[in-house]
């Protein structure tokens, strides 16, 4: 936090633990480059708190471990391992896809998130995750209350997506966004160098379901002195197919090649999802996969140029080698908040990322009140996208471009990242009844 | 070069010039992260003998820059510019896929190079690139000693395939190697951390149309430190569905994840490529792409697991944010060594890495006769691949290990790689005829 403002409670609360109690942590949904540094911020922070914390338990699996009440105790860690977050990507303690819908639909499911965690002291209940963890840290807390079990629960930003709102930007999306600008820009050198007899398209599908946010961060490769003829489509925008085939002639005519990065989630003029895969995931959402290479050979059937296309997948978020550095002390400082907002007796709340100057970029964290955050989704602004609807504005490079700066590559050994794992030792059981989720 | 072995004379060659000549320089085929770092060594080594070399004129994209005499004067660049291209990747001056044939098939070109040649009065043709371009600097060689006209011509080896003989490594290979090396163990911990309820498979499509030694190099992802179950699919080995599944189970069933990395490349029983797109480059080779998503939902089908795959393509090749440091100096000192050779009177040579040590790694250059280059491809040894066909061996791993290590990043600016653009100036035409390859 760069101010104490994260410090002042805003919502009505549970009363302040008297006594030291546990705390529970979990990682929820897809996972990050950064989101293990979050963990670090609420284990070191915990750590730094003794008096008021006890063990930060995790989640084996996320909130599957609690609900089968297979909790891991952090304390087993080194120092220097959980230091060892800060550069390792993915979730050191598994996270998962399992949606607990409403308190009515779920009620066994949030009862029994209460019996482990009365079962084990835990005074605190922080989760790790997007819009839909959002949506579920908030019931915990309200069935804690209707049931009279004291507990603050505080929601740790973290999705790829950048779409929660009440957030300048969700821990997670500067790296993904860092990924995908550079990893344009050098395809494009390599295409530039090829279109004279070969390669004249290049397509980078890039993650973003429904909001452009990562799409837009692939207008980052290109800039005032690296050009790049550079088509993007975004989510936000139906497919027209016309349109866009005179948009890519018009680039090959004009600079012999055209990049193009395209949205897993681009839709046709109906709203139907053009790479449609047909599998859901726990959370009803499609999975999508497979709209480059289909624009692509669109592209050559039309057009007759040669393409090659790339998708990125989890590589893009899980590419700590190239994590932003400002993405990397926001996560860890959310985390820390979230510990900071705990201890001064919030409940509710997620630690949100303010914007208070763009140029030079500062920022502070201020809680904000789950029930104005879950079940809300930030999509891109109109005005970041270019009147031609394939390019950013100069609005949307003022916002972006301070998530990505800054460089915090992790240890090498023998040429390849040295990433940590944990011991994650099994807190003993203390209920008898299992749970099946 | 480590070692002043280069220096001495081998090939009967053309007599030494005696007066300054310009020399020509020219990037084949497919770009890498560092090929502009061979041509950095060709140009500053160049310049540091004024006395012997007048200008080196690039092609512009490549050969064809030759044939039609659109030659670009890197006299113009600054020294920080072609500095500067030791961190840029991509080909600098723009490459080509244009292959000469054989000099009676192909006379009009070769005689149009001498042509050109004379034209400039270029007495070294440095060619920059993989097979085709070794046998092609051989051709130009040949012609030029037939018509009379002096002529030093020096290949420098690149190819991210590493398929040249009598090199311990090829210039590119290392960077490609150390980028699906790490790309593979990222997304690994991101499968491992989502497993438990979502993505059990995660498929890596890799460059490498017949040799596998980019498909060995995802091996590197695995280590004692850090163990991931992981499969390869090399294009050496048949692809056998059943065998490869119940590798899959296996896998899956022990550690409840399977990463598999698999070669553009893979071929069934009767030898046809597995993901044969139907198109072809100007060699005749075929394009590929997309054997990744087809062994992924091929495991979906048959084995019912969830998965992602990637396909990184370009990215993998251009990844200069990601460069090995020991192919980066390899590839400047081929450049270097390109140079030196030829003013010590070599012809048809191909400047070498020579491996002397293994651990520690140590290596020199010497130069190889072109004629016991070109046309001959350096497949993978079978004692690289694992007994079940899956993995790599510990000879593998000592053989590769070294070709990776060392990070080099290049700078950045507002979050992304600052990678340099030449001015790349035309050489004003002394011909009169225009010349249609």
């Amino acid at each position: 936090m760069k101010k104490r403002s994260a410090d002042k409670p805003r919502e009505t609360q549970n009363a302040k633990q008297k006594t030291k109690r546990n705390a529970f942590y979990a990682q929820s949904g897809g996972v990050t480059a950064v989101i293990n540094a979050s963990a670090a911020g609420v284990i070191e922070t915990a750590r730094a708190h003794k008096d008021k914390i006890g063990a930060v338990y995790a989640g084996r699996n996320g909130i599957l471990g609690a609900l089968t009440e297979d909790l891991i105790d952090t304390s087993h860690e080194s120092v220097g391992d959980i230091k060892a977050l800060k550069h390792t990507p993915s979730g050191a303690f598994g996270s998962c896809r399992y949606k607990l819908k409403g308190i009515d639909e779920s009620r066994a499911q949030y009862e029994r998130l209460i019996e482990v965690f009365r079962a084990h002291d835990i005074g605190y209940f922080f989760y790790n995750g997007g819009n839909d963890s959002a949506d579920t840290c908030l019931k915990v807390s309200q069935i804690a209350e209707k049931l009279g079990y004291p507990l603050q629960a505080i929601h740790v930003p973290k999705t790829v997506d950048n779409d929660l709102v009440l957030t300048d930007n969700c821990p997670g999306f500067g790296s993904v966004a860092k990924y995908v600008a550079t990893s344009m820009r050098e395809a494009a050198f390599d295409v530039a160098s090829m279109a004279k007899t070969s390669t004249q398209i290049f397509v980078l599908e890039v993650m973003g379901r429904h909001a452009g946010w990562i799409t837009a961060a692939v207008g980052l490769a290109a800039d005032k002195d690296t050009p790049i003829p550079l088509l993007l489509l975004f989510p936000e925008i139906a497919f027209d197919e016309t349109k866009f085939l005179t948009a890519v002639r018009n680039k090959v005519d004009t600079f012999g090649y055209c990049c193009i990065g395209v949205s897993e989630g681009l839709r046709d003029a109906s709203g139907k999802l053009m790479a449609e895969a047909g599998t859901r995931d726990a959370f009803g959402h499609a999975q999508l996969g497979g709209i480059g290479p289909q624009i692509a050979q669109l592209i050559k059937a039309k057009l007759g140029c040669k393409y090659h296309w790339a998708v990125a997948d989890y590589l893009q978020r899980a590419a700590r080698h190239l994590a932003s550095k400002t993405d990397l002390e926001q996560s860890y400082a959310v985390g820390r908040a979230a510990v900071k907002l705990a201890l001064a007796g919030h409940n509710a709340v997620m630690p949100a990322i303010v914007r208070t100057s763009e140029t030079p970029y500062r920022w502070k964290i201020e809680p904000m009140a789950l029930a104005k955050i879950a079940n809300h989704e930030k999509m891109l602004p109109k005005n970041f996208i270019t009147r031609d609807g394939y390019g950013i504005t100069d609005k949307a490079r003022a916002y972006l471009t301070p998530l990505i700066r800054g460089e915090a590559p992790p240890p090498f050994k023998d040429g390849v990242p040295r990433y940590v794992r944990l011991k994650n030792v099994a807190v003993p059981k203390k209920l008898k009844a299992a749970f099946v989720p």
